[in-house]
């Protein structure tokens, strides 16, 4: 396992506001919030992005999502909420470790988007669309 | 089901670029993207937030999300993108049933974040997490 902070934390190096533990999952509160109740969800499992994740490990994230939102919606008042995971520096991956951060929308505060559509072209879409689906 | 341009889709009354389908997801290309790429992963359940969908479909989200990652970057050549799932009118939600966007980072396109932390009270985060995991 690499030397992240969340491994850290997995091991019990490290201590964390704990909110929920399985066989495959850890989540806690982020120490660096956006908002009242911002939670991470991470696998056991020690991928550094989405993609290189087991189908397994990523399931079972997956499968605790609702619940914990749930969970922190109720505990928080919120009834808005973002769920993020950021793959790369260059899409504002900080820890790496997958983590999938559920961020309440609460009193103004929160994430923030910036959404800059572009126009499909819908010729080069279908092809795109074959060509990923061809490699899945 | 309801009425949403998802539910549309996935009864076949309005065209998309599909990507992946099989018993409980459906995975198309967003008709506004942020990038090339910009893909779309939902449920064949009809829940409007994630909290509301049940574990088998949002563990069988899960499951199929690295698969189809891999697929988009290798089709777009891409290397960071994002996760965003949203929830509610104020957290940025514009179709009402649940919806995962794979959005890659691409010549500079992508999704915007701003990233405005706060300080974390560890003795109120202490409190927080306890009663999160109470109610989990």
């Amino acid at each position: 396992m690499s030397d992240t902070v969340f491994a850290k934390i997995l091991r019990g190096e490290i201590p964390c506001h704990r909110i929920y533990e399985d066989e495959h999952i850890l989540s806690f509160l982020d120490v660096g919030p956006l908002s009242t109740g911002h939670t991470l969800v991470i696998p056991k499992e020690p991928a550094v992005t989405l993609d290189a994740l087991s189908d397994e490990a990523s399931a079972a994230i997956g499968r605790v999502l609702p619940r914990i939102c749930r969970a922190v919606m109720k505990a928080t008042g919120a009834t808005a909420y973002n769920i993020l995971q950021n793959n790369g520096l260059d899409a504002h991956q900080a820890v790496m470790h997958v983590h999938f951060h559920i961020i309440p929308k609460l009193d103004g505060k929160g994430l923030g988007i910036e959404w800059n559509t572009n126009e499909i072209d819908h010729a080069e879409a279908g092809k795109l669309a074959i060509l990923i689906a061809a490699t899945i």
